[in-house]
């Protein structure tokens, strides 16, 4: 067995073998300037062969559920012990970067194969969990893969379409060679009773870790939200020149003065230490009827609140509701807020959080936690009463796109604290 | 002579053909809900027809220049005196309304016809004037007949084309029996030193006769502007949930703070007494790239600023510079606020403008006074250096749509403050 440092993980992860994955997957599914693997896709399909692949190769479990998740398990020496599984996604958004899931799944095998080449055997299985369709680009429906494996996918999903085919999920699903209809009968292969812990490694698709000089974060929570996608500010429409400001029932300095306002409530919610988000990134005067010439007369809009904490999801739901009923009274327009949409904050197990913070400090890493905003299948996982933490590894430009930037040392580390940290659990 | 009353007119002017031909000329131009009279098009001819009809009729002068505005000329009784100008458009917007253009040259005619049937002859000549092609709808170009008859159209501006034939304003022209090549000359038929007077009344085309309860108001400019029709607001697309505010380039935000921040420095120029428009009629992320869960990297915008005041507008352009500069700073964005456009006020002259108060309060008429928020051909008669003033009669619904709603008794009490004062200036 070949002890890599006192203090770091007991084997040594396979990272050649990450970084050979991920040139080859980048290869193998690129697309213009990025990579495309579309959910129930080629692309997809090829990522979930590789790791297969790579099973074979170190004679491990291969399961895949009826959604299409693929599983390489590390049989654990005791077969009462609850299973950890190690996840995330394989397929990308359209033209989007290499990183966004595939980093997950093949920081699993790193450890899977470091443990094989080691002899290491753990007391409980450990699964690397390959997840299908995360990304809500290609089905207009969010987590189907983790949903699916946990039984939790309500038959409906199965009749959305696919973006660019304009055929439902069942025919993708079916066509692939999986079974809608166990699906649809809400057959878990996950179960909540038999898993230890959901592990979800991830590349950050924000700017924090760069800001802060860090390469690798425990994720703390992963954020919900509240949406109104379809907001509209109705007034009137009314000659520029001719109309003064007492007579205007203007759309666009009502629905102005309301983003201004909500602005001020965030920076006053984050300055009594509240962690959230506040978005409204459609915001459009009618183009068939504005003009420059013209008092505007409607306002689309959109909102979007994140938060992993629902308290502080509600309290600024509270000041929206305020903001919009005394903007509305000054500019006497019509707030019409819309349809809500919301999703559920997901916290993160802090007994695993804690396993992971020593692994953290035995590794030598600075601590640092920070809440998801973007969600993840870990949500699911965690919602569904999973012991589940997610690991965050340091990158540039976002994700979503072909500049994804995340560099291999950080990698490693990020890879070796998950070792560490999954060695423990399973100690 | 029939004298209407010791305080009116000396002779009443001719309200019954006015309203007739206000109602003829609806019948005649009608198209769907509204009236259409395009410029050089069948609808604008019809309406001077009907004038030089009515000029025929009364053994008027008729003559037409090279533009084709027509003028309808009562002689004065002293061949050395300057000529008086009764004069407004004919042409309307596509479905416009009845009264706007049309209104102020039939009051013109119903002076005349008042006079005329009274045996009435002022010592100037006073001229009423059919203008062409006020509306920029249809040629995009801005008073294209008024500019003709004082000889200041660019021979540039014949090459526009009309919007709905795609033809030159060139073309329209001579079609319709005019001189293109007199008018691309300079050649002037109304000459600013012959000219006592330009005086146009319009229907209001805001609601400030009406909220005042006022059926009529002296004009005491015509609000010039300047304008950045297409501003850009410059950020950075980027994660809602995954980029905290430090990190953000947030269009919506900046254009939203620019907006709040300019409507508060109006509000503030008001207190000051100062009167101006400020309208953003445009504001728009872009509908190829926005999405409710993206920061916008992008806001186009419209800025329209009017006042008659050179200098309020120059304290408004000061104004938005600074806040662009400042917003730009404030939120790590671009502010571009690409080309400007600009429009002269016209300061309407104030010794007409007495004459015409003691016209008011000899009617019994409340003093009223306005800024004229749109434009008008009177403002290129002003700028001319022409003794100009406007007056306004209270409409509901403002213009430029099917619902314009002057009262025949409010037109009735503008035309005998028109009559009175042209009376007053003629004597």
């Amino acid at each position: 067995m070949a002890v890599a440092s006192t203090n770091g993980p007991i084997c040594d992860p396979d990272i050649n073998l990450a970084a050979r994955m991920l040139e080859l997957l980048r290869d193998a599914t690129r697309d213009g300037a990025g990579v495309t693997r579309a959910a129930y896709g080629a692309g997809e399909q090829l990522a979930h062969d590789m790791v297969k692949e790579e099973a074979v190769r170190m004679g491990l479990d291969v399961a895949i559920d009826a959604t299409g998740n693929l599983y390489v398990t590390m049989r654990g020496s005791d077969p009462n012990a609850k299973t950890v599984i190690i996840g995330s996604h394989m397929d990308s958004v359209p033209i989007g970067g290499n990183y966004d899931g595939a980093a997950g799944v093949i920081a699993g095998l790193a450890v899977l194969s470091g443990w094989h080449r080691a002899g290491f055997r753990p007391r409980s299985n450990v699964a690397v969990m390959a997840i299908r369709a995360e990304e809500s680009n290609w089905f207009p429906y969010s987590y189907i893969g983790s949903k699916g494996a946990l039984g939790l996918l309500p038959s409906e999903a199965l009749d959305v379409q696919r973006s660019d085919t304009g055929r439902s999920l069942r025919d993708h699903m079916f066509e692939a060679g999986f079974d809608p209809d166990s699906v649809a009968a809400g057959v878990a292969h996950v179960k909540t009773g038999e898993t230890l812990a959901y592990i979800e490694l991830h590349i950050e698709q924000g700017p924090v870790l760069i800001g802060a000089d860090r390469p690798v974060s425990l994720v703390t929570g992963i954020r919900g939200s509240f949406r109104y996608r379809h907001a509209r500010i109705i007034g009137e429409y009314a000659h520029s020149g001719a109309v003064p400001r007492a007579f205007r029932r203007d759309a666009v300095s009502a629905a102005s003065e309301l983003v201004t306002r909500l602005n001020a409530e965030w920076v006053a919610m984050e300055a009594d230490g509240a962690d959230l988000t506040f978005t409204v990134g459609i915001f459009s005067t009618d183009p068939v009827q504005h003009a420059f010439s013209k008092i505007a007369g409607e306002v689309s809009l959109s909102i979007d609140v994140r938060s992993h904490v629902p308290d502080f999801l509600e309290d600024m739901h509270e000041r929206l509701t305020r903001c919009a009923r005394e903007t509305a009274r000054k500019y006497n327009v019509t707030v019409e807020l819309g349809p809500k949409t919301a999703s559920q904050p997901a916290l993160m197990d802090e007994s695993i959080l804690t396993t992971f913070r020593k692994s953290m400090s035995d590794l030598g890493l600075d601590s640092f936690e920070m809440a998801s905003g973007a969600g993840h299948d870990a949500a699911v996982f965690a919602n569904a009463g999973i012991p589940t933490i997610m690991l965050f590894v340091r990158n540039q430009n976002g994700s979503h796109n072909p500049d994804e930037a995340m560099e291999m040392d950080d990698f490693r580390l990020a890879i070796n604290l998950l070792a560490a940290g999954v060695e423990r659990l399973v100690d």
